[in-house]
């Protein structure tokens, strides 16, 4: 039987800190369970820290909090280290060192992180452009785009446009298919910006064939005809040498590794 | 003049997690300068780390590693003790208390947080999903929806359901406009998946009048009317109403706090 290890998050804010390292960790321990749903955000009062703190010495439960409140953090410590309960807090040894080295405090306020100031609403608008230029829907777009995404059906463009979008670059994609004409647009476009995307015929017919079963549809297509996949990629090899499109092979790669390497493909460009 | 700190982030991986808590801990210094240009992913050799962990030194910077190898943390370790190098470590503290807890150390692997597997697959089929219905183009998607937003426009929808696509959850969106009626499917929907956006009036005109700057368009339009946006906002709440639709007001409010808002509706309901 797997091992259980109970987490608590704490935070005074929305806690996302903590489940980004939390999921870094867990993923190196594939033996054991973690039970993270003990999720505390918005904790502001000493009293309501020192009930889940309670609590989390009765569960035998490791403590991760990101408490920007030098009070509730100072609470925190103390409890943990006079019941010799586990504790790791996320924010505090940093704010040490920057003090160490500028002799300036934090300001302290929780949930500064998602301040809606100019970054983020750009950050939102990438995301509405990306959505409303997705598959090729509106190929005008292509002309206002930091990234265009070409590729065959199944080639990520969707959910790597959102994750560039999330970072936030102006994205838009076209999914090319033999039978249908490129846009015209496509030749005013910047070659620097345009990325194609490739992937191992073998594993695009295996991705193609989940996503027929997922759509509840039969497998006897020529969407999922190795054969048929190969012409395609040829198709679309031709389409990228044509434009000088950058080529990543996208094949096991992950979107934020995808991404990266459109992000330093990008930065080569400077 | 705002004094700077230079920030090295080295991983063996992408380094999520160092960008992650850099963004939550530089938030709370609005008036020093963070440079963190120098990310260095994918590092897995010790000469590499090495030089990095030299001009880190040169640079008089904080060093902030999410290393899995123990091998290339102790070496980061012992070189930044030797030399006075400012440097956190944001794995291996973790990685102690689990083994003082459990016996159990980690498999070292760099990566496996972007590990193929079906929860990433379901992520990237969710943000297909919010991708495909938005904006109410395709209302047969609100029966498999786990959530269907409804607003007018400039109610953060196509962002708020990308937002919480990435949270695995399939999301739909309507925009809600007293000229065009609604569609029948609505009747259809499990009142509990519905969510009804509003915004103050005042705030919501200032928002479109932004959109329209953007947009490169004049501002003498009933969209930015403050007149007719009450208008709008009070047809939004009869339909709410009629619905049964929990409602949410996202004035003031980031993506991730109303989604937070979202989500806990959703569990209240398990």
């Amino acid at each position: 039987m797997k091992k259980e290890i109970i987490i608590y998050t704490i935070s005074d804010s929305l806690g996302g800190t903590s489940r980004k390292l939390l999921a870094a960790v867990t993923a190196q321990y594939p033996d054991l369970i973690f039970d993270n749903r003990h999720r505390f955000p918005f904790v502001t009062k000493k009293e309501e820290l020192l009930e889940i703190l309670q609590d989390a010495l009765k569960d035998n439960a490791v403590v991760i909090t990101t408490l920007v409140d030098d009070g509730l953090a100072r609470l925190a410590r103390e409890f943990s280290q006079a019941n010799g309960l586990a504790y790791l807090d996320l924010l505090h040894p940093f704010f040490e060192i920057i003090e160490q080295k500028t002799g300036e405090r934090p300001i302290e306020v929780p949930g500064v992180i998602h301040r809606l100031d100019t970054e983020y609403f750009n950050k939102i608008s990438a995301i509405e452009f990306a959505v409303k230029y997705d598959d090729g829907k509106n190929p005008q777009g292509f002309l206002d785009s930091d990234i265009v995404l070409l590729g065959v059906s199944r080639t990520s463009k969707t959910p790597l446009s959102i994750y560039l979008a999330n970072k936030g670059y102006k994205v838009s994609n076209l999914p090319l298919i033999p039978e249908i004409p490129l846009p015209q647009i496509l030749d005013k476009v910047d070659r620097k910006r345009l990325i194609g995307l490739i992937c191992e015929p073998d594993k695009l017919a295996k991705v193609r064939n989940n996503r027929l079963d997922s759509l509840g549809l039969s497998h006897s297509s020529s969407y999922t005809d190795v054969n048929k996949i190969y012409e395609e990629i040829e198709y679309s090899e031709a389409v990228f040498k044509k434009y000088q499109a950058h080529v990543i092979n996208m094949t096991d790669k992950s979107i934020e590794e995808t991404a990266y390497l459109i992000e330093e493909h990008l930065k080569g460009l400077n």
